[in-house]
This record gives C-alpha cells, sequence and structure tokens, in this order.
C-alpha cells in the first residue's frame, strides 16, 4: 500500500541474515528505515539486537533506539553496550528521547550512563529527568530553534541555518526577547517572504498557546490538537523558554491515555503492560478480581437472604442471571459513553445533568422494551403472568439504575478530581447487580408468595 | 495553565454580550481565537452562533466553522446562512474541511452549496466528495506546496513564496517532475542552506512514505506516527501527487477510532454520537441488549436444566452469581488488553498463540486464588467442604475460560479481517455465563446430590 510496509517476509529476511556474515546483515538492513528496524527487533532476542546496533551507524541506531517501544525495553539495549558505543550514542539522542529511555533504569545505571556523557549533555538529561513523567516538563525537547526579537530578515536567516546545524528537525521558530522572555513564534516562510529590511518583531506572531513544565501530558495533547500546532513551547513562570513539545510526542500521548481509559474501565491496572508477561498481568488484575468477589458477595448476600423465597419457586434464580446480566451490560454501555465524553470534553454541569437524564431516559425505555420480552417469556413458558410482571419491573428499573450509576458516578468522580475512568465495569456492576437481585427477589416475595 | 483557557465564565460573557449591540459582541469576540469560538458555540442556540458568524471577518468565520466539532453540526450553521456569505465562507476555507463538512448535507443541499462556488473550487470538492470518508482521499487535502525537480534554489524559492500566498500552512514541500510524478520531498531549510547554485534534485530526500487514496484512514494514522512525519502524500497508480494528510488529521482519527474501539467492547454501536440524544442512544444500544437478552436465555437455559438441583441446595443459587460476576469480569479484562493490542500492534501468529496461552495461564491462577478464598467462605458460612470444592473447581475453570475467550475470540475475528472490538463484552461474557453455571451446577449435581 505505500513504501515501507514490514510483514513476515522482512522478520525472517533478517533472520536469515543474522546467520552469515557482518557484512551480508550490514547489506540487508541498510533497505531498512530506523523505525522499521525498531519494529523488528520486536521479533529478535536480546542478542540479536546488540549485533545489529553495533553494525549501524550511531546516527541510525540512535534512532532505532529512539523509535523502539516502551514495552520493547531499548534502556537494557542501552545498557548492555560496549560503553563507548553508548556515549556516542546517548549523545546523539535528543535529550527528550535520552531522558526518557536512561528514566527506566535504575539509578546507578543512570549514574553510570550519565558520568560518561560530557557535563553539558549529562546535567541537561539531569534537569529533564527531574520532570514527572506525565507533565510537559517529562515530554519536552530543550533543543529548538530560537531568535532575538531585534534580528533582521538576514541575520534571523544566518541564525537559523546556524542553530540548525545541531537540531534535525524544527517545525516552529521561537522569538525571545534580551532577556530570553518568550515573545512568540514566527515562520520560517514568513521570514522568507518579508522585505529585505524587515525585522523579526514586525514578523512574529504573538498569540499562541503555551504551558508549564508542570502542565499534565492530556492537556498538553488537548491544546496542540484543538490549535492544530506542530509544537507548543513550555515556559518557566517568568514566561521564559524552557522547552517545546512537538505533535509526534503529542501522538503517542494519546494512544497512552486511551489504552489506559480502556483497560481501567475493563478493570484493569492502568500500568499492565500489553505485552507484559503473566506475572505481570496477575499482579494488575488479581486486585480488581478480589474487589469484584467483594461485591459479588454482597450482591450474593441479597440473594441468601431471599433464600426461602427462591426454595419455593426455584425458576427465579434463572431469570436472575438475565437481570444482572442485562444491567451490567446497560450500565457498560452508559459507562463506556460517558467515559469518552468525559476524556474528549470538558462538560459544564448543565451538560453533565443533562448526561444522567439521558441515560436515565434511555435505561427506562430499553429496560420496558427487554424486560416486555421477557414477560412474553415467561407468560408463555412458565404460564405466569404474575411472575412477568415482576421481572417486567425489575428489568426496567434495574436497566434505570445501569443508567444513573453507569453516567453519574464517572462523572461525581470528575468533578470531585478522581480520573472517572476508575469506576470501572467492576464497580458499577455491583450496583446493577445488587439492586437487580433485590428487585427481583423483593418484588417476588411481595407478590408471588 | 495556558494563554487560552476556556471556562464558565468565557461562557457567560459571551451570553452577556449577546444581549448588548453588534458593536460590543464583536470587541468581545476579537479575544477570542477562532477554535475558541467554536467550543464556545456548543453551549449557544443556533441562531446566536448565526449572528456571531454574520458579525466576523470571512477569515474567522470560516476557521471557526472548520474547528467546530462534528457533532456541532457546523454543515446546519452553513446551510441557514445568507447565500452569499456561505460562498465567501466555502471558498475561503480548505477543500478538505469544506468537503468534511458539505459531506454531512443532503444531496440538494450540495449541489445548493456547490452551484454557488467557482467552477474550479466546486469541481475540486466535488471530486474529495467521492472518497470514502475514512480513507487517505477523504482525508487529504489537495492543496500544497509542489516544486519541480529541475529548480535551483533561487527559482524554488521564488515558487514556494508565490504557491505559499494561497496556502497558509505547509509542512512539507513536495518535489515532482515534468510529468508530475510524485519524487520525494525537500525542507525549506535544506533548500535555504543549499549553495546558491544548488538544485533541488540535490536536495531532494526520495525516501519516504506515501498513500493511495483509497488506503485506511487507521493506516495512514499509524505511518504519520511511525514515521514522526507532519504530512504524508496521496499518490495515484502513476505515482502523481493527488493531495496529502497532515498531523492533525490523524489526530483525530485516532481520537476517532479509539472512541469506536471502546464503545464497541462495551456494546454500543460505533455510530453512537458521544453527544447524542436519548432517541440516538436507543437506537445504537437496544439491538446489543436484545442480542445480550438472547444469550441471556441460553444461560438462563442451563440454570432452568438444573433446576432441581437448586430446589434442593438453594444456596448454589447464591453463589452462581459470584461465578457469573467473576468470569464476566475476567474476560472483560482479558478482552480490553488483547483488543487494545490488536489495534496498537501488528500481531504475528506465534505472537497471537502465545497471547491466548498469557491468558489461559492468568485465568488459571486468578481463578485459583480467588476459587480458595470462596472455598474458605462455603467452608465458614455454608460448613461444607464439598460444597466448597465445587465452587473452587467452577470458579478456576470459569476464569480459564475467560482467558482462552476474551484473548482468542477478538484475534479470531481479526485473522479472518472483523473487527476485533465486535467481539465485545457482551459476546464474552456468553461464554462465561454459559460454562460457569454447566461447571458449578454440573459438578454440584454430580457431588452433592
Amino acid at each position: 500500500m505505500q513504501s515501507f510496509d514490514l510483514d513476515r517476509t522482512d522478520v525472517s529476511k533478517i533472520k536469515g541474515a543474522l546467520a552469515g556474515s557482518d557484512e551480508q546483515l550490514k547489506a540487508i538492513l541498510e533497505e531498512y528505515h530506523a523505525s522499521e528496524i525498531a519494529i523488528l527487533f520486536e521479533s529478535l532476542t536480546s542478542d540479536d539486537r546488540q549485533r545489529i546496533i553495533n553494525l549501524l551507524s550511531v546516527e541510525i541506531a540512535s534512532e532505532v533506539i529512539s523509535e523502539m517501544h516502551e514495552e520493547s525495553h531499548p534502556e537494557e539495549l542501552l545498557l548492555q553496550m560496549h560503553p563507548d558505543k553508548r556515549t556516542e550514542i546517548v549523545e546523539e539522542l535528543d535529550y527528550d528521547d535520552a531522558t526518557d529511555i536512561i528514566s527506566q533504569l535504575e539509578e546507578h545505571e543512570q549514574k553510570e550512563i550519565l558520568e560518561d556523557l560530557s557535563e553539558d549533555d549529562a546535567s541537561s538529561i539531569r534537569n529533564l529527568l527531574s520532570y514527572d513523567e506525565e507533565t510537559a516538563g517529562g515530554l519536552m525537547n530543550t533543543e529548538f530553534i530560537r531568535i532575538n526579537l531585534n534580528l533582521t530578515k538576514k541575520d534571523a536567516i544566518d541564525e537559523i541555518i546556524r542553530q540548525s546545524e545541531e537540531i534535525e528537525e524544527f517545525y516552529t521558530i521561537f522569538v525571545i526577547n534580551d532577556d530570553n522572555v518568550f515573545q512568540g513564534i514566527v515562520s520560517l516562510k514568513d521570514i522568507i517572504k518579508a522585505k529585505g529590511n524587515a525585522k523579526i518583531t514586525e514578523l512574529v506572531k504573538a498569540e499562541v498557546a503555551w504551558v508549564y513544565p508542570d502542565t499534565d501530558q492530556e492537556e498538553v495533547a488537548r491544546l496542540i490538537s484543538q490549535y492544530n500546532i506542530t509544537s507548543i513551547p513550555v515556559l518557566d513562570t517568568d514566561m521564559r523558554l524552557l522547552g517545546r513539545v512537538t505533535f509526534d510526542d503529542v501522538i503517542d500521548v494519546l494512544q497512552e491515555e486511551n489504552t489506559e481509559d480502556m483497560l481501567k474501565i475493563s478493570g484493569v491496572s492502568e500500568d499492565e503492560e500489553l505485552s507484559g508477561n503473566w506475572v505481570e498481568a496477575v499482579k494488575s488484575r488479581l486486585p480488581w478480581l478480589v474487589l469484584n468477589l467483594g461485591t459479588a458477595f454482597l450482591a450474593s448476600g441479597v440473594v441468601r437472604h431471599f433464600g426461602p423465597t427462591i426454595e419455593k419457586i426455584a425458576v427465579l434464580s434463572a431469570y436472575m442471571t438475565i437481570i444482572a446480566g442485562m444491567g451490567g451490560n446497560a450500565a457498560t454501555q452508559a459507562l463506556a459513553v460517558t467515559v469518552r465524553r468525559i476524556s474528549l470534553y470538558d462538560l459544564t454541569d448543565n451538560q453533565a445533568y443533562r448526561t444522567v437524564l439521558k441515560e436515565f431516559t434511555v435505561g427506562a425505555i430499553n429496560g420496558a422494551v427487554t424486560g416486555l420480552i421477557v414477560f412474553l417469556f415467561a407468560l408463555f413458558f412458565d404460564s405466569n403472568p404474575l411472575l412477568g410482571l415482576v421481572i417486567f419491573l425489575a428489568m426496567t428499573g434495574n436497566l434505570l439504575i445501569a443508567g444513573i450509576t453507569g453516567a453519574g458516578i464517572p462523572l461525581i468522580l470528575k468533578r470531585v478530581g478522581i480520573d472517572p475512568a476508575i469506576a470501572s465495569s467492576i464497580i458499577i456492576t455491583t450496583f446493577t447487580d445488587v439492586f437487580g437481585f433485590l428487585l427481583l427477589l423483593g418484588l417476588a416475595s411481595k407478590l408471588l408468595l
């Protein structure tokens, strides 16, 4: 479909070449882009990765390492490398990428890598390591193009060319004054188009979005996506320029946050690595299952309380599973829509209120329709219209509760400052289980005995 | 936190200004960025939006309209506008944005808008309307900077400046030959840095990713994210340049696809609008609930089959809810992790096999641990070690099945070319309900009666 697309053939090709000489392997590797080698690495052993990295130029090797997924542990590859090669590669990496990788190591390992670097590089990375990983500071790159407000067109172009020797990619040119205070941005296009005697001060665009280093990464992503900008400046409280966060980091953040939300509402800890092994998965999920067991005992306590009723009308236990299952699924539907809506939009109080009202209505209608189906079933199969009525009422009531809790609980959590995705299906289905059984068995005790 | 941040104050401010004169309102509006007005529109009535749009310059008005969320229906705003103003605004819009908005209208309404446009604009938009919305063709913009391979540095810069009069934002300069065949990309920075007599042919970077107009939008997003590029060229089968898709479109695609996945695995139709009304929500969810009802009858049939057993040991119905609830939640966990993993990575057959094996192991361990807790509970509360054993076995077996189906079903669906997120919790919990009851009640019949 496009020029680069990896498949199993590529993996076998590399694996085949690994059996041959270094020269042959090198020739094959030249056919691939660094980001492709990073993907192929996922299918290779640690020793093979090491051999390949050592064959690549420092430029390509550092690009491969920066493109490797966090889950493929580029930091381990770095750690096992010869210290000289490692230092070359780390110095070639952008500061933000180097920081991301080094931050995954133990403190003594970090120290080992940093002390081989130049004082300048080491202190820049040390500085970035001090920011929380999930903030603008943790995402930002401290290498960017900055020019003084008072430069003329010609001097500005010279300065940009000079600075761009060090910086591979830039999307935005930041403008500062003599005190290093941020003044705005300017595009290379506008500089080139300007008249010969133009000054940057005439070209600068001052009204731009910016963030502080402690701004949450979700907010950074929201701003970049809202204003369609390739990079956003990070400023300190004196409005001095500390760094920039670029759109490609934001794409990664969005994928990460979306993964977190999806796992959380499904009752999986947000830090479970998708490709982690079973030990990590057990550690991440067992606590939630134990919590679920606790809530299940609660629901089961309700059933136990109505034991005598069930002994008399055993068929109730067949309907119990229907009421609980339907309630759980209706609640999961309301939960998914609401959590997703909260994460994409800022809801006003009025919108939040209307959301709950909407889910209440949806629950009532869906409950009544499916309740009616079960009523008819009970009428024909169990020839018991009163039992049908009890089931109809329990179904409608339980889907009402599903709607209110599925929408209401994440909205309340958001309001009090807790991540709404924590309102996982495990929490929400407790309500529908308990209320569903209470309604069905309570009504049955009153009306059928 | 940053220069632009909207809150309730802004909404009240605009609403207050709407009560005053046009001049006052205009003055207040000038304080806001177009994308902020687009957000504020969400809290305003259709009449107020119309009044504001008419007060704004054509440039700002078209930006507001292009920034409005699909769910706020910019096409309705456009339709209700005075035709002259509308034509001005549509001509100011980028072709891809105009196409997105117009595509939401009925055919006769589309015609009404298009026939007022210049022949050139109308045919460009008509052409874009012909592509599927969820492909590169549907996302691409046909306005971009293209220069001939044979230009010299000076002519290239002149050409770029000339073309950029029409194109507000550009990130990449595309290079073509005399036959309009795509040759690669070049950066403005490299052109400026080149020697005076350099030709574009010496500067062009030929190895770049590209797509066809019918490439799926998810693939486009994956490539832009993999290669960290601001835009990707769209080529026809003769390698001629048709357009470009930019990173900001890709951010929107990712958010959309993530919403779809989250809704689907929760049993909500992917086309339910998050802020839709209750009618849409009922239409989207009721069919899934009815499907769930069908599967619930299946599970309930199992319970009914074991009616005599339950009549003798009524406490079994209390444990049934625990086994079914735990199985459902464990399956949802495995499902979320697997669906997310499939959507982020391409899994090889071997990786898919190991994923199922991992979930089997996780299910066995989590089942045994939680089964043991329930065993102890049964021992102390019901003083019945044999009942405890039955429950322990049913729990372990059901969580094993939860792991295998939660991971296996989406992987099989992916393999046969069906969207794995369709394997919603509704489908998966059918397995855990049916097998959970079969195990618990079947074992109880054999061992306890």
